[in-house]
Parts: structure tokens; sequence; C-alpha cells
């Protein structure tokens, strides 16, 4: 455990509309002042800095704290001055809270900060989450978890020898009609799942984008193929034993070095299997669930996206309200820090697809053949 | 051209109502009378032998000559004593149009049988679909067309050697909802295609029928997996050149001789793929295709079936009237046969589809690597 609660006692002279420029005038040098401590309604709220300002974190993220009960933004981290300016403002971030990758070591000193949520690109999570962790600082890293199983586990050691917590962030576990999915699998009301068939994909924008360059961690399968292993994963209820994986490619140009279009299939303990298709070329955004009541079979789609989901059991309507998964993500971990318990998305479960990525990649690196996973 | 009109001249003593009782006494061995000549309204129509009195013979395909207009049922071949009574009554076939399998090479002497519809287990599909060239019949062979590429191209040799045409049992494509997809790979209102993905599965029932057993050709990629890479394959408008397959078994011993659950991908030379699951023990019937204008994604589900079909095009019901498309697929082929033109369900087009079940099982024997197809 590791928040801001302890610090109440720490003395704060600041009001939150002063604090900015108060800070400034200070310097970063001087014992950072909480800014939590002046208001007693931001108690049981635990602190996010958000490393990486890009669309995810600005977009997304930033909206879902204006929904988020137990954890608010209190600290920023990216090496744009202009992003500095602007979300420190928007979001009333003293300038103390406000960091760069050169000091970004220095957010071990602040109380405000319980949790660093690594919005980086996806070949700079293993060692902002390294770093985060020897700070002292609860996790939550973006999905995919990192390049490798090596990577995944040297986070999860970090983590575990700091004593903070470590999660991914796999926000459909967060959304309704999934967390539905999740119960059905743990329930059982229709039986066991039989076979899980679900997919991921849009067609891919600007061509100098990170997620099209093999040095950041880019390529479809990384990117938007984990929300569909996942999905399998939660909707059967087990962690699969083998893959198969093949990959195929029209735009070699546009895709010279990541992959573009990937499908794979995964073998689960029971016999269930999983069929799935990602891009980067291609519109999909499905999962469906045939259960051993073959009448009750599940289809959500549009599936894995931010907006509204539309989902039906046995082709009538799943009746769920649209709520913030980014916010409803970020409480739940903050609940978990709180109260010491674990979440159903944590590093662990990361490992787990890493493996599978890995898995699926060397199943395509050797022409497709099945590969157990180790 | 081989059909009953040439045979109007034939002399004709014979009443409906009469006819089973005096050509039974008649004998067998003597000249077949046409039951065509004494109405002038069947002409125009072809007259069709069903040989194979199974479950899809009697339900689907005797119901559907109810609607047909361009063909009736003529002629019965069947080894068992007790249909020959009941369906020859309740079709008002003579005597002399029902045959065994002994007898079946007689039917070269019918001149109300033009097409011979074969209609058993998969493996006989070769045999008496040479049977039925050689008798001079046009042939419609059930799909699968049989159980390998060499069969089939000794089905079309022997077709082509005895001038008759040679269909597959491609119901789908006499659909209007897969006709709709077929219209639109042709006319590409919404762009070529880019992704489809094709399911087909049931749970099988008794587990002595010769599905399940090799030597009748049995196992659900022939069976069920072949309407999955039909509709790949007329949804994007192309033949594929490559394909990938994997193949999972949860009962070793009721799929102890044929495969339980395939999934296969296609890659088409235009670069779009395909990604197909198709099963015995598992419920699944779906067609989706995305199109270049990702928002026009069509969506028939449930598909494959012979009840209703209930399609969406971006969201919107598809609005097409049920039809039989059993009585459909054999009007269009008499139709065919009438004008001489060529149907897209020839046994060209079944002969691609046994290189790519080929392909498939190679693929599958191999580990799951990919295979050009020849």
């Amino acid at each position: 455990m590791n928040n801001s609660f302890s610090d109440l006692s720490r003395r704060s002279f600041i009001t939150k509309s002063g604090f900015a420029l108060s800070t400034a005038a200070l310097g970063s040098a001087l014992p950072i002042d909480s800014i939590y401590a002046s208001s007693d309604k931001r108690r049981g709220q635990l602190g996010i800095a958000l490393v990486g300002l890009g669309g995810y974190a600005t977009q997304m993220l930033m909206p879902g704290f204006a929904q988020t009960k137990r954890c608010r933004l209190t600290g920023l981290v990216t090496g744009a001055p202009e992003k500095k300016i602007r979300y420190g403002k928007e979001f009333e971030i003293p300038d103390t809270h406000i960091y760069d990758y050169e000091t970004f070591d220095r957010i071990a000193d602040n109380p405000d900060i319980d949790i660093v949520y690594v919005v980086l690109p996806n070949s700079m999570h293993a060692e902002y989450t390294i770093r985060a962790a020897k700070a002292g600082k609860h996790v939550i890293c973006e999905k995919p978890m990192c390049l490798s199983v090596e990577e995944a586990k040297a986070m999860i050691s970090a983590c575990h020898e700091n004593n903070v917590t470590l999660n991914i962030g796999y926000r459909c576990q967060y959304e309704p009609h999934n967390l539905e999915i999740i119960r059905l699998a743990r329930e059982k009301p229709f039986g066991g799942a039989r076979y899980v068939q679900s997919e991921l994909g849009f067609v891919i924008g600007d061509p100098s984008q990170w997620r099209l360059r093999r040095d950041y961690g880019g390529g479809a399968l990384l990117d938007v193929g984990v929300y569909c292993m996942q999905a399998a994963c939660y909707a059967i209820g087990e962690d699969p034993i083998a893959v198969y994986g093949q990959e195929f490619k029209t735009d070699p140009v546009k895709f010279g070095e990541v992959d573009e279009t990937v499908a794979f299939q995964m073998e689960f303990p029971s016999g269930v299997i999983s069929n799935s298709t990602t891009s980067f070329s291609l519109d999909a955004h499905r999962l469906y669930v045939n259960y051993q009541d073959a009448n009750k079979h599940v289809e959500i789609q549009p599936n894995f996206n931010y907006g509204k989901y539309r989902g039906s059991i046995a082709g009538k309507p799943m009746e769920f309200p649209f709520i913030n998964q980014q916010a409803n993500h970020m409480d739940v971990v903050a609940q978990s820090i709180q109260e010491g318990n674990e979440t159903t998305t944590t590093g662990d479960v990361g490992l787990r697809d890493m493996k599978i990525i890995e898995a699926i990649f060397q199943s395509i690196a050797n022409g497709g053949v099945r590969i157990e996973i180790g």
C-alpha cells in the first residue's frame, strides 16, 4: 500500500486556484506539497499520473477522470512543453506535478501520485513500468503490456520487489457487456463456452505513426489483437495451451515493418477453441460466444470499441447502460489498491498474453504450425 | 441437350391415375412410356430423378418440387423397398421410373428423366455422377462434389464426354441474401471485399450416421465447411491462391474417423483474406463481409441454413423474401440446360472447392503450414 492518505498530515498552504503559479515560483527542487490535503472531498481518492500524453491519454483517459470516484489526475509526464501548459492548466496540475522523461524518476518524491499510468508507445512500457515501480508507485500499463515475455517478467519482478501493484489497461474487462461475458464464464448458466470468435480491426491512417514502426512495438497483433485473445480467454475462463497464427499482407510498403493482418486460433484445456482476426487494414469489432446451450449464444458487435456496445443473447438485446470503461477501470484499480485485492487485469494476465503473442509470432515464423504455450 | 421434349411424339396410353399399376403389369423390360406426353401443362419442365432418398432428398428436395416451374420429380433411385412404395405413391412416380442401385443404369432408357440429382453419401457422388453422365443424363451432384480433386476431374470429364451438364448442390447461391452478396462482389457498389468471415457448425446427433464415417466421406470440412469456402469465394468474387488449415478435436471417440472442427484461412489474388470455422460440435451460421467502404459491411446470420435468413447492411436489415433455395436451384439448373447457359455452380466450381479442401487437409497434415493451391 502506497497512497497519499498517509500524507494528509503534510503541511499544505496552497489553494486550488493559486497553486500552479506559486509552486512555479518556488521551483521544483523544493519539497513537493500535496494538492490533496487542502480538500476533504479529495479524501479516498488516489492520485494518478499519466505518462505519455498521446491520443489515448488525452482523448480517453483525461475525460474519464470526470467520472472517477476513487482516483483523480494529479500528475503529467510528457516531453512536449505545449502539452505541459495546455493540460496542466486544463486539469489544474501544479508544475511540481508535471514531469518530462528526464525528470520522471523524481515522481518518487511526490506524495500526490499513487499510481503511474504508462500510456507510452508499446516499446516504452517495460522501461517506464519498472522506473515507476522503483519510484514506489503502483502501475497501470497500457496494453499490450510490453514486447516480450522477458520484459513482462521483469516488469512483474520490479513491481513485486517494490511492493506495488501492476495492472494492464484491459479496459474491456470494465465494460458491462464484457463483464457479462465474464460472469457467464464464471457462473455457467448456459454451460461452458464451446467456441469463441473474436475480431478487431480498423483501417489505420497516418502512415508515419508509431503503430507502424517495429522499434516502437507496432503492428496489429500487439496493438489490437491482444483484445481478441483477452476476450477469448475471459469468455472461456481458461488460459490457452496452444496456438496457430497466420499473417497476411496486402501493403508491404505501409506495413513494411509490422504485421498488417493476423489470424490466430487458440486451444484451451477443456477443448474449447477460439478463432480470431486482427488487422490494421479492415474493420471488424466482434465477440461471439457459443455455449453448450447452443440457443444462448452471445454476440457483441460492435465490441472492443470506445463508444457504444451492442450485444445480444439468443437474439435478444443485452440491456446494459453505457459506462466509461476507462473511468471504471481506473476506479477498480484504485479500489484494489485501497482494499488490498487483486483485479482481473494484473501483470500476470498481461504476462499470459505476452506468452500467447510470442507463440503466435513463433507460429507465423514457422509457417503457421501449432505452438504449445510454455 | 437431352430432355423429354423430343419424346413428346412417343405413344402414350397411360392415364395419370392408372399408370403405376398398368406399367407394373407390363413389366419393366418393356419400353418405358413417358408420363409427360399426356399433359400439355408439363411442357417446358425437365424431369429429375433423385438418387438416394435420405433426409435431404425427402425433407428438402421433395417438398421443393411443389414450387419448381421448370422441373418436376419424375424418377426415384433407392435401395429401400419401403421408400419406393411410399414416395412413389406420394409423388405419383410409376414403377418404371423407380430404380435401385442395381438397375440404376437403365435410367438411360427413360425419356422422362433429364437430370439425375445425386443425393447419396459423399463417397458415392463420383460413381453415380459418372454413371448418370454415361446414361446421358445431366447431373446435379450434392455438395461436397466428391472426395478428391482426382474424382472431381473424372466427374467433369465424364459429363463433358457425354455432353451433359454438371452442377453442384450449392443451394446458398440460390438464396436471396447470398445472391445479394454475389451481386455486391460483381457490381462493387461498396468497393471490393476486404475481409470475409464465414462460419458453419452444428452439433451432430446420431453417432452412427455416415457423416461420422471416413469411408462415406464424412467430416465437418467436407460436409459443411464447403459452404464457408463457397461463401468466401463468391463474396470476394475470386478463387483463393493459398490456404492454412487447423483441426481441433474434443471427442476422439465420436470423431475417431473424421474431423470434428476445422478452421481455415484463405488468401485471394487481390490480397483479401477469409477466416472460417466449421464444426460438427458447435453452432455457428454466419457470413460477414467487410468492404472497402467499411460502413457498408454486410452480415448474414443465420446464414447457410434451410430456414429463414437474417441479414444486415451497415446495420440496416436486408429486405429479401424467403424463397425455397432448393426449388430455385433446380429451376435455374433446368433453365440453364434449356437455354444452353452455365450456372455459377458448375462442376468446375466444385473442382475448385475440392482443390481448396485438399489444400486445407494438406495444411492440417503438415501442422498448419501455408499451402498454395495448384
